[in-house]
């Protein structure tokens, strides 16, 4: 099935918002983007770059006439969101979302949408820790997921369209139910990011290692933790307050894994320890198999060339035994 | 100063020992390369690789004449190295090595050591996921740091000759403490890797959620902490049993910022959530700036183009409401 909308609205325009622009421009999947944010200067930003055909701070203005309405704003401002637009939507309409919770969509925006508009709540598990319209790219979506949690009332027909919109962004589409999408972004991205975010924090706080010491030497590992603790901080605070009870599940699942690991070091198990540290090969294997990951080494990073042998270099001789 | 060994005696050859022996080889810093390690496939694989010029499993014997030894194997096996290469040493030779601890590498090797031999204990701060003599590049140390713990009776100019051949590799040099260097690497590089390997471990036992469900929605942010829990297990098990104080201290420190993270969590405190994820943005700017990472999004991993309009795409159409 090819799929065409005839207006695509997005309300909020940050990395994801003007992905799915650009994906969706380039791939011809709607007639006209109608963009909509609530601050002037991101407005302003979007417009710069072209993102889109119309220029909004009123999201109701934006979703009227759209046959496809995704909201791509932070979690905690859906609800006013859902509130202003429900009566501007039309007839036949679908309403999505791009938020990295959905139980808690379901409940906060469900209650607003009307009964002759299909909603569709979604989640592509794609980003980078860049944000703003100006971080957006066509290929995010590229061989990426995308989850949807069709409520029970949407017709079948609405949600192979929204399937189609997603594959024609290049994303592999899964069916899921909202709260099994809750479990499972717990442990692949709530609790990666909550733990990333606290080893950065440690490390700022220390007393005997200095911050200039952690950045040097940051390349032993560190540093991988360093990007998903750079995402965006408001979108990460909705996601928590947003996802308690997942969340608080794993986290309890990790901490007493940690704690065995933790007793494996204290006691100097050194089989434990390597046993725990050879199964956990295999799962990359089967990301990079699944085409979710690079081959690469090191996320294929560039590395500098080696200086040529014929750059001199000079050192002061600190005298001494040369021998 | 530009440096010279006549011999260059690597024992051990994987990932690390592979990449000294090409960086050394095309910057010139060795007319001869020695290669001993413990398994024939390994040293016949490093042979077939031509990594050297001369090719043991008997260590003593590729140390001997050398000017410059650096022990490349796994922490475990130093002690009974040290012991089998002790008699075999040249007087003035530097004897060095790259593991990941130095306070137990001084302990176990340095009373092994002739008094006529300079042991200068470092650390390049390099790597990448895979192991074993063909993962090694010459690359790898181009703006790395490498860290040297000169033991207190090494004449200054032996340990400039070491800078000088790590410089000549492209790499930083820091001179340090073997005790302050394991507390520095215990934030850097041991807790990444144990809590990388553990949250892998933890997804891995779920119930909950499946493993390919894991798999697939592992963009989130999880498979980024698959790449160093792929690391070489047997390494690892070593740092862990040598660096037990560092990490236990550093763990504890990570812990306890855990359950703050976890009680705001638990009682939905935004503005605590919002505090700690934003102050954690500026340190990875601060590691970009230093040349320890890369700036672009996503490690810069490669993304497939999204697909090209003109192929076709069918879905088969559910039926129901398409309005």
């Amino acid at each position: 099935m090819s799929v065409h909308f005839r207006k695509l609205a997005l309300i909020g325009i940050g990395l994801i918002g003007s992905s799915i622009a650009l994906a969706a421009r380039r791939q011809g999947l709607a007639d006209v983007i109608a963009i909509s944010t609530r601050s002037q200067t991101t407005l302003d930003e979007a417009r710069e770059l072209g993102l889109g055909d119309i220029y909004t701070l009123d999201a109701a203005e934006a979703v009227r006439g759209a046959d496809l309405v995704i909201l791509c704003a932070p979690v905690g401002a859906y609800e006013a969101i859902a509130r202003a637009i429900a009566p501007a939507l039309q007839p036949g309409a679908i309403l999505s979302d791009v938020g990295s919770v959905k139980a808690h969509v379901v409940k906060v925006v469900g209650p607003h949408v009307p009964a002759d508009v299909s909603f569709i709540p979604g989640h592509p598990i794609a980003g980078t820790e860049h944000s703003g319209p100006s971080a957006g790219f066509a290929e995010l979506f590229a061989g990426r997921w995308c989850i949807l949690t069709p409520q029970p009332d949407v017709a079948q027909g609405q949600t192979d369209k929204l399937v189609a919109f997603w594959e024609g962004m290049g994303s592999n589409v899964e069916i899921m139910e909202a709260g099994h999408h809750d479990m499972v972004l717990a442990i692949t991205s709530h609790i990666p990011h909550l733990i990333a975010y606290n080893i950065v924090g440690t490390a700022d706080d220390l007393e005997t290692v200095t911050k200039s010491e952690v950045i040097k030497f940051s390349a032993g590992g560190f540093r991988d933790f360093t990007r998903i603790a750079a995402s965006d901080p408001v979108m990460w605070r909705d996601v928590f307050l947003t996802n308690r009870e997942a969340v608080l599940e794993m986290l309890g699942r990790f901490l007493s894994d940690l704690s065995t690991l933790q007793h494996a070091v204290d006691i100097g198990d050194g089989p434990a320890l390597e046993a725990i540290f050879t199964r956990t090969r295999a799962i990359r294997r089967s990301i990079i198999s699944a085409g979710q990951e690079t081959a690469a080494p090191d996320f294929g990073r560039p590395h500098e060339a080696a200086p040529v042998p014929d750059v001199p270099y000079v050192r002061e001789h600190g005298g001494g035994d040369d021998a």
